[in-house]
């Protein structure tokens, strides 16, 4: 999986730097770089990356990265979603435990995810009140709290 | 819901027609053709049509409206995960039930959304075989089944 | 079903009235009212009723009613809730289907089961955006979004 | 949807009266009789039946009918978590909707799938407490709640 | 989360200690013992500890912790929901995995959330037939099971 | 849970070799191998081993274990709706976390259920894109890896 992380820096740029109109010009890009990747793989990169493909105004369309702007406002109601559901969170091994008010746990969940990318593998919500948390090998729980703390500071223990 | 339906159409026109920078630009342009909204109500309806923004190259972004292309490439795998997934299809009244293979039902909700989009008010999949589709005023079951055949031609009795 | 909904009005006023201690006594009492029933069905009817049993302050229980004070404040942020989340409302027949945003419809679906609690048999939420709401025989789709409107200003068509 | 019902049956006799080893034997006997299908609509027809398929003792195998006495025991076990699980039942047009006590909507609503087969074209469970029950066309809330009553005579209003 | 936990102690204490009617007054008692936390925290407490309100017989209302009477009385339900519904119990690291009938893992999560209370940061219910349940630190499956035997006898290997 | 390893392969030789027609008949040679079971384990060992009855041909029933026919066509299946399915694929500790396209997690954690019977306790899944697998004691995600990939060449990283 390491060399996925390199590959998906690599998109990233090549779709910032470049007018990309097709996944066969981006194939063409990535194996300049040193990538070799199929069709199958470069469409799961993509869906990774949230890239969007928008009309160039004429009758082609171009590749697009997420706005940072978007990115800032749903930020905002992330942190919103997570204060009005979260009742409790734990931690053992690598795995967080998030208790949340009936009918919360997927805002919760979907905030988590989108708040502590870095840290998290993948959020679970459960019947309407549990959301099980997996953070990446080598984060601990101490490390996620204080991500989160950063980026929520009206969150308390 | 008249109403919405006159302004969905509008903002999708506006949206294909002119260089749309900020939602209050597009409140402008709405205002224009007679329709009152808040900024609220104006989220909801980019939500709804999957409006998305894209970087104008330069600083800002510009909103986008889904490409047709995509919208074909999709189409083709909904009607395979369709194919893949349904066992059975019955209905009584408004209301379509779709039995599906073992973890597929989630899979043929989305499909039915997605393809008979103007049948349909919404989908809902239960435990891991059952869908629940419920049709527009106005549609029969027949209706729905001779829709689905026409953008299915391999679906059987 | 019509026989249950007497008997409900009977169970709340009985508990409003008297100090009752265990559901013998209250059985004792429908009894004199002339409702015949297991200990099976009045639990169940408890349970609809959302029946506490709390502390007499020595060493027994009584049974008491959820109180207004806290249907209000709930009311409050099942309004928010719904506002938070909803996308758009449609309806055919009796069915209503509510669109939302990723992750709201538990929320949402809460939300109506309890501020449309006269309209509404029962809500069923699926995938992370639509809820089914099915109303009462005899309540049409406008006339739960009047009641709703009276039950959220804010709520726009 | 007639035609399936009539090939359903069909199937269900064959494989009651002959040893069959193979779709394609299967197929056979169903031409004989008139009915054209694919190998894929077979499929759904034995998935439907719950045709299973058992060693014939030797190298190969055969399909047979889930036995009598199994769905007897099982029946038992549904009415069981019926139950155990319900709060109360109420209806509007063909939609039956059943209250639970928390986490029981899964088994009440397999329960009704299995027990009220005739009546009933599929069960959505949502949160962890209603089910929605779809009823066929031309069954009413008081047909359900009539068959429901021979199948469990515990069952009150 | 240490201090969590000490401050969940004070709070039921307080409350079997003391009429209180009013969060505000709680917030006092708790700040006499050195507890300084805002009303949102506060809320998440009492949620977590299952504190209810009840009418002091006049209009006010009194803050009441679930009776053990009804605590008992559950517990049964609950170990005969589990027996009814698991099928095996394995575990790795700090995770139990519990497979269940079908349509029973929602009864069964709910019930080792009660049941194993202290040896359990949370439990998540997928699919109909299978179960996680998350250990807290320094509890190990071994832990766990003999702690659901002493609870549930019945329950074998 | 040694024992029951022991015991499963048992039953699984006993209703190969033998003709058994009752669960009675099928403790009586347990016991003879030394194991000692009630009938509610002996059950769920049988639903373990998705082990079927099936009609003797007159008037009985015979155990079977589901032929080896099938499970080559399902792995197919499976194998295809894991590829359909997913988006990646990470871990740490002895929890895998796949993501999956929108409405696909049901059929990869299926699929991954039956296809790495021997590494997985089990699998979980959550909102509509994500899967949480739980590695048994002593294997790796790299195990876990190298076994999908020997199962579905086609799998990259």
């Amino acid at each position: 999986m390491k060399e996925r992380l390199a590959r998906l820096k690599a998109v990233r740029k090549l779709i910032k730097t470049y007018r990309i109109e097709s996944q066969e010009a981006l194939l063409g890009h990535l194996q300049k770089e040193g990538f070799m990747v199929t069709q199958a793989t470069l469409s799961r990169d993509l869906k990774l990356l949230k890239v969007g493909k928008v009309s160039d105004g004429h009758n082609g369309y171009v590749y697009t990265l997420p706005g940072d702007d978007e990115r800032q406002e749903t930020e905002r109601t992330y942190i919103h979603d997570f204060l009005r559901g979260y009742v409790s969170i734990d931690w053992a091994g690598n795995m967080v435990v998030i208790r949340t008010y009936s009918g919360h746990s997927d805002s919760v969940a979907l905030a988590v995810d989108n708040l502590a990318l870095e840290d998290v593998l993948g959020t679970i919500s459960g019947r309407d009140n549990t959301v099980f948390v997996c953070l990446r090998e080598g984060v601990t729980g101490d490390d996620f709290m204080r991500h989160m703390k950063e980026c929520i500071p009206e969150l308390e223990d």
